[in-house]
């Protein structure tokens, strides 16, 4: 009966300069996958999309590279419909890496974990308790450091990972400061993601003044998910010992070359800051405890997400365009 | 008979734009100082020439500022002639903030630590057992945490940092890799300061091409005095996980504003690098275990320093310039 049935794929059709678009993918109906020894068959119930794909897609060099012809990669939620791994029965619903697709034959590297849908719905665990609210975790707790009374800037307020930042830091007792790209976003997450003040850093005259205004003691930590001009009006304002989290640099539509701009050496020395990258991934061993801290925050009220659902993976092509127009209102995802 | 002799000081004339120069100073016999309650008289054998001077006199935010008409604010080494403290008598040598003078009024706060002139000379508690070796400790084994068989890049090999971090780092199993800026320096870094290959950077037909030469591996730990185009060369051969390590920004003559550079946020994520400022004094509390450290390899002739002794206060305003034109073969010092 299953083997009958078609499976809607997106591949990766050609490389991108910028920001991948319908050029770079291909939609089809693929086949049934089979049942992988030792692995399962998921049937996708979300699948993602994030910054990072721009990435993948790339030209330039990159942590991730998803090959011409491949499925996209993706993470997902779904649900197990064959299995041949003891841990996995048909019926459990788990998190990992299944592709812009329907059906995907998963080995066991590719099923991360399993989640609990009485818990949380499937979606949340693509967000607020998936690699965005892990990512906020890690960058914000282990590698930021804060302290209660400090004040955060985020870059992007109103985002996935922003919003769960915004929620971490105001529950750690912190001032929390964020930039949106429009008025709506901007009062969201005033309104449900912590914030104290977001500025629309489209609209307003000097965003380095209105930053300082926002920040009259300056700034502890700055969790940066744009770079560029953005974080220029922001950097003036950073206090010594401060810390930066480079998270993401969706503001600059492409790095090859890098685009000039201020150097920053004489403020990292003479401030004393700090300035890390990471990639979540590179932390799986504090995930653990990462999920233990989320969920009692999302248990006890502290830490909510919102979710924009594309409906068909027809739509998955112009998706990581609407991300970096701002267009999702909330976590973009795909129901296959 | 000590209150008719005179104290030649130098004093701050004019804040500096860029390096500063005679046009910053005023040579003065100025009167011998007297006793401070609770303080010393210290009398100066060696005081210090640093380019972190620039920024003190600079017009720019800074750490640190020396107001005009003050000493030159300067690190030395001192016999102490008189005392109202029990812990510092005449005949002890002792390390602070004396200035650019002969003789210091010393309150206890300018009083850092008291040297053991058998040991090693005067001149060492300002260079190797000073606050260069100190510098180095701090940035190599506190904040790059390096491992034996990585690969380390530093700016300025020859310098009195440079040259510290290098025989560090051979001490502890690193490939060692520099820059300097003439043959003579090179050489004499390969030859005494532990370095494995140190490039000329004002010869090199493409810094860039000969640093990926002499680190075919990438580079690990970048330990960087210099800055601006010189840090351009090195930055893409960074591998995932490095660490980079401000202490000094020398080539860059001004940062009012900031001089344009290659954007580093899209380097800083994708390669999960982590970037310190750090200015040694604020980790005073490692320098116990940093000068057990430091003073064993000295004693296991496994670290030294050379000194470039200018006699005479009168050479003092000029020395910042020779210190950044690069013409100091070893530490720069003044005996006033």
């Amino acid at each position: 009966m299953i083997n009958s049935q078609k499976n809607r794929q997106v591949l990766v059709a050609a490389r991108a300069k910028g920001i991948p678009d319908p050029s770079n993918f291909a939609v089809i109906d693929g086949k049934m996958p089979e049942l992988p020894p030792g692995g399962a068959i998921v049937r996708v119930l979300y699948a993602s999309v994030d910054p990072g794909m721009r990435g993948w897609l790339s030209e330039e060099k990159n942590y991730m590279t998803v090959p011409t012809g491949a499925v996209m990669r993706a993470h997902g939620v779904g649900e197990v419909i064959a299995s041949d791994h003891q841990d996995f029965l048909p019926g459990d619903h788990v998190y990992g890496s299944f592709g812009w697709q329907q059906f995907a034959s998963a080995v066991t590297e590719d099923i991360l974990w399993k989640v609990d849908v009485k818990l949380a719905p499937a979606a949340a665990w693509l967000g607020i308790l998936g690699l965005n609210g892990l990512t906020a975790w890690v960058g914000f707790n282990h590698l930021a450091r804060p302290r209660a009374g400090e004040t955060l800037m985020v870059s992007t307020a109103a985002g996935a990972v922003g919003g769960a930042v915004g929620q971490l830091a105001k529950s750690a007792g912190l001032r929390v400061i964020g930039l949106a790209g429009n008025d709506s976003k901007a009062a969201h997450a005033c309104a449900e993601l912590g914030y104290d003040i977001v500025l629309n850093y489209r609209t307003a005259d000097n965003l380095g003044m209105a930053v300082a205004e926002a920040c009259p003691n300056g700034i502890d930590v700055f969790f940066d998910n744009t770079a560029g001009e953005i974080a220029d009006a922001v950097f003036p304002k950073l206090v010594a010992g401060a810390r930066v989290i480079q998270c993401g640099t969706a503001s600059v539509s492409s790095w090859l070359p890098p685009p000039n701009g201020p150097r920053r050496e004489r403020d990292i020395l003479v401030k004393r800051l700090s300035w890390h990258g990471f990639v979540v991934m590179d932390h799986a061993a504090l995930f653990p405890q990462a999920l233990r801290e989320l969920g009692a925050l999302v248990a006890a009220g502290k830490l909510t997400g919102r979710d924009h659902v594309l409906e068909g993976l027809d739509k998955a092509p112009v998706a990581i365009e609407m991300l970096y127009r701002g267009e999702n209102k909330g976590r973009l995802l795909i129901r296959p």
